[in-house]
């Protein structure tokens, strides 16, 4: 009977769902690693920025974005927002009877393998930063770390206006990033979604010996690995991805292939949540 | 009768929204225009910013935000931000059955009568300037202007980050703004209510030959000459001042004086609508 079970779980659709666009760089590499798996993408573009949002409403939103996703019958949620993953996790995995993920564990699990004299710094939005959950991984893990934590409120706006290769970038990465340049860090994770399109102009900045990670990649590793753990690696050969949005269905699918890398079809706009 | 009613609807308060803090530059010149008149100030920050929404959300949360004023009893809505009284005054009008003036007709009057040859410029979000209100009007009332509107999407972000008077602002000030310097433009309006906090900025790039106009001096003189038309001004001797807020009550205090002026008490945090 419980494999009978299995067998019809592990063929229903990946969750994913973040505060807009940035989520779909996870999703990218979600194809990529998982090429046979269907997904449903919830964008909360109602809502949209979370990284200037309190805990409180993060932490509403999550909810709501996972039990809408739990409606159309997921086999396990990827919680591909920095902030929501900051906050909301533990919320989650506590009120949903199905596996979560978020990106935190997975992008703190690669920047501690990427660096070797542990001087390492993490950027992400206002709440991410706030919410210290990047420094109590780190001081549990490596108390002798050398750690920076920099809050890059800017960094999703500039994205968001298509600005990732302007010079204006250029230069609120120098602004931001200048207090690093003496600490002599080797690896920076980039624990915001939207950051992994401002890449090349950051390795820019800090040089070719720091080593500058996006969590999307792990987060998708870990998502394989828990499907394997849990037997729920999809049968099928083929698949087929859905997307959701709170607001401006058009808008999504336009500036969403920057972040997707591949065009979006299939959108639906619902109210919000 | 009649007379009766009036004494008690003239000293209501008066409700103010907006999405978040930029609405409190409005009230600030209210405050200075009719100093004793109760003030009911709604923030919708849990769906900020507005100005890159969809005209359907813009209007969902405005009609939420005026509903919650009527329930707090006030006698006429002032909507303080620019991209929902583009998109939202119609419905608003159409659905509450009290009066409700919006930023944009005061803003477009304080335009024209500060230009002298008909060259004139207004900045706003993208939401605003898409809406193409202050076209339709300009080309109604004065069909041979030169009008340039520019959107500035990432103004907001730069104001909410403190970064008002940083030298970064005023780079991209330049980026937006050097479409009009050889437009020969005498006016400019700050269609915007977070644009006021970047005058000085925007004033030292274009130069002394053009008036920046920020419509919150208009908004307040609209304010006032309705109330007096209606009586409906107060006849109250002191002033009460209550703040609303759907996300973060503590950032809203803390940065909301910077747009008010003056320190901000007696907040209350709400659920979003």
């Amino acid at each position: 009977m419980k494999t009978e079970v299995n067998m019809l779980t592990k063929d229903l659709p990946i969750g994913i769902f973040d505060s807009g666009l940035g989520g779909l760089t996870v999703m990218q590499e979600i194809i990529k690693l998982l090429p046979n798996e269907n997904l449903i993408y919830f964008g909360d573009s109602a809502h949209l920025p979370y990284g200037n949002k309190s805990q409180k409403n993060i932490i509403r939103y999550s909810l709501a974005n996972a039990k809408f996703l739990q409606k159309q019958k997921v086999k396990v949620i990827v919680v591909a927002c920095n902030s929501a993953s900051a906050y909301a996790l533990d919320a989650l995995k506590k009120e949903l009877d199905l596996p979560v993920i978020g990106v935190i564990a997975p992008g703190f699990f690669s920047l501690m393998q990427a660096t070797k004299n542990f001087k390492v710094a993490v950027l992400g939005t206002r709440a991410t930063i706030n919410s210290n959950i990047y420094q109590k991984l780190i001081l549990q893990k490596h108390p002798k770390a050398s750690f920076y934590p920099i809050a890059c409120p800017l960094f999703v706006p500039l994205v968001e206006e298509g600005l990732h290769k302007h010079h204006l970038s250029s230069l609120h990465i120098h602004e931001y990033l200048q207090p690093l340049k003496d600490k002599n860090i080797d690896a920076v994770l980039l624990a915001c979604t939207h950051y992994p399109l401002l890449k090349e102009l950051i390795q820019n900045y800090l040089g070719k010996k720091v080593l500058v990670i996006d969590p999307a990649i792990a987060t998708a590793h870990a998502l394989k690995e828990l499907l394997e753990e849990q037997k729920l690696l999809t049968s099928k050969k083929s698949s087929s991805y859905k997307f959701f949005v709170t607001d401006d269905a058009k808008k999504f699918k336009i500036l969403g292939q920057n972040f997707l890398g591949m065009e979006i079809k299939n959108v639906k706009e619902i109210e919000p949540l």
